[in-house]
């Protein structure tokens, strides 16, 4: 058995850019103090891992108005408040930007760079018609057993 | 005292259809492997109990409001995303049937057959103005403390 | 090293009248029974512990913008859902005076009094320009490593 206070977890069902920032800080300041973390994808969350360019492939109509709809990865993420039509979250991305800070893309290179463990959510892949080929390399897939696994041995566990 | 790990607690807050079928999801994989699942609706989480036909009962004005305004029950719930005046929760709900995917209501039922203890906030319920009897059968009803007495035995504990 | 089952840690993300209200009264409920609890105010969340009235000091352009879209302080937020235009957040807000129920801003104040630790998060202070005079007295501040030392030895860990 683990020691939990070694362990995190954090379900990421939000596709918000302020969400997956909360999510990636937490998981990569966790992971440079020796933390073990795992993300699991799920819902919305699931297209921060999107690749830009969708690998061409059969789809049906609702698959594709999906595919058309979702934001297409990391960087393609809005302010879920004060959006004002994407001003806000430009004017939020450009702060950041004078000021040094990752934007969610790099945050998520931070991650996997850092073996946090990230696992996208095979019913959300069914559900929106998402194959693991429009997915980012590097990821693992898995259920609702997978996480309840690595949430049972974890001291702290969110859902953002 | 119990095995943490055996334990899970959810705060339902929401009734957003994403939200209420992760939560459900979850309860009900953990019950099924065996954990003592509680979940807790709380705020606007709580609308997913209401019985569709409202018990006739003396309400005041604003407690009349909120019983119209409110979703009755979970099949009454919508995306909290690209809902787009409804069409949206249509088309996933669509997809979902396709798929032979339960919907939220189906997913409450499991939950409840799996033995996953449903609570009721109190708080909430006298702040909307719902009464017990406009709440589904089988459930419990219980405030801050009772959540916390769950919690603390939980290795598991989340808030959607 | 502590009883996990004694703490407690809460991020609390969210500026939403609801949201902080769920907050507060799981912060102040476990504080009441005797258990330690930590708040962490982050992004939108960071609102929350604004002072009504700003201290003048120099800011840039962008910072005095978020200074002004943002909710001053703990009594100016309003709901995530129903708000119409702040109709339905005055009319909640009327119910709970009604039934002599606390507000966000004397939650607040309870959960100061109750000794709740209330910690800043400095990368969102950095972020949206918030200076700590611009912040209630009797907080901390911290980052991702205070939060992850706290929530390590916590048996309950909510993402609000």
């Amino acid at each position: 058995m683990n020691e939990p206070g070694k362990r995190m977890t954090l379900i990421v069902f939000s596709n918000d850019m302020d969400k997956a920032m909360a999510a990636f800080i937490l998981a990569t300041g966790a992971a440079s103090s020796g933390m073990q973390v795992t993300m699991f994808f799920t819902f919305w969350g699931l297209s921060l891992l999107r690749k830009k360019d969708p690998v061409p492939q059969t789809r049906t109509l609702v698959e594709k108005m999906f595919g058309w709809m979702l934001p297409k990865g990391a960087d393609d993420t809005t302010l879920s408040k004060m959006n004002f039509c994407g001003a806000g979250t430009r004017m939020m991305k450009d702060v950041m930007r004078k000021k040094n800070m990752p934007q969610v893309g790099d945050l998520l290179n931070m991650a996997l760079s850092l073996e946090v463990k990230i696992v996208a959510c095979t019913t959300s892949m069914e559900m929106m018609g998402i194959k693991k080929d429009d997915l980012i390399d590097g990821l693992e897939i898995g259920g609702v057993t997978t996480y309840l696994g690595e949430a049972r041995d974890s001291g702290i566990n969110l859902f953002i």
